[in-house]
């Protein structure tokens, strides 16, 4: 019961991943789109750091739009991890493809992460965004530690 | 008195672009984050496009999903335009530096165009996607050819 159930799931997420593939012309554009949607949030998501780290001073009309911009980034990357680039980037664990539910777990945290972020952000209350900052920053590292090589 | 408004414009052009440069951990980052931010709005922008030409079946939710991601996309690489960024990239022409006030014409214009985009898309209708995703492509092509290299 719990092969077959798992094997649905995975039915299902073939299912779902199968025309994210199909919209890049190559598998190098595919590993280009989500390095690139990464670095994108993440440029943003330092400059919420910045400020909940003190190493900025805090500006709520900014963390509001730098968090909107991440929560919006954060849904993007997952389309390019296609089955086709599993060996194209030296980055990549191939347990992003082996262990496939967890890693789509993993995605799907950080967009619910990003989403309380943006509404910490939107409480001007610096500390809700320090909160919501080191929550989201964990969801990062959990799922570099498990699917991102050094 | 043309001369004293045009460098009214430029101070306020430069005023509004310190902050954003100053976002910047390095020079490098403002090329890869404009890099990025183009290359992802281009991906969902090409999909646009294969419905507009025919080489992709007409899927109105699609579209509006991908001129979101467009528009959104299109407010973000100017950003990364700082002037410590002038010699790092062989694509980027001296004239975006020069020709300021004519390079953020250009930028206005494609958030423009790319808000237009998503509002025909959300028509639902074929045709108003058609014209829109020319003029889209137009002017991407104008601020391609005025201070892009080949």
């Amino acid at each position: 019961m719990k092969y077959v159930l798992s094997s649905l799931l995975a039915a299902a997420l073939m299912a779902s991943a199968l025309p994210a593939s199909a919209q890049f012309a190559k598998a190098e554009d595919a590993v280009k789109y989500r390095q690139s949607a990464l670095f994108v949030m993440g440029q943003h998501f330092g400059r919420i750091g910045a400020m909940a780290n003190g190493k900025a001073p805090y500006d709520a009309k900014a963390a509001v739009e730098n968090a909107e911009i991440v929560a919006e980034m954060a849904k993007l990357p997952w389309a390019g991890f296609t089955e086709a680039t599993d060996m194209l980037s030296p980055k990549a664990k191939p347990e992003i493809w082996k262990e496939q539910v967890k890693f789509k777990d993993h995605n799907i945290k950080l967009v619910s992460e990003t989403g309380k972020l943006l509404a910490a952000a939107k409480t001007n209350d610096l500390e809700n965004l320090k909160v919501a900052f080191r929550s989201t920053a964990g969801t990062c590292k959990g799922c570099h530690d498990a699917f991102k090589k050094d």
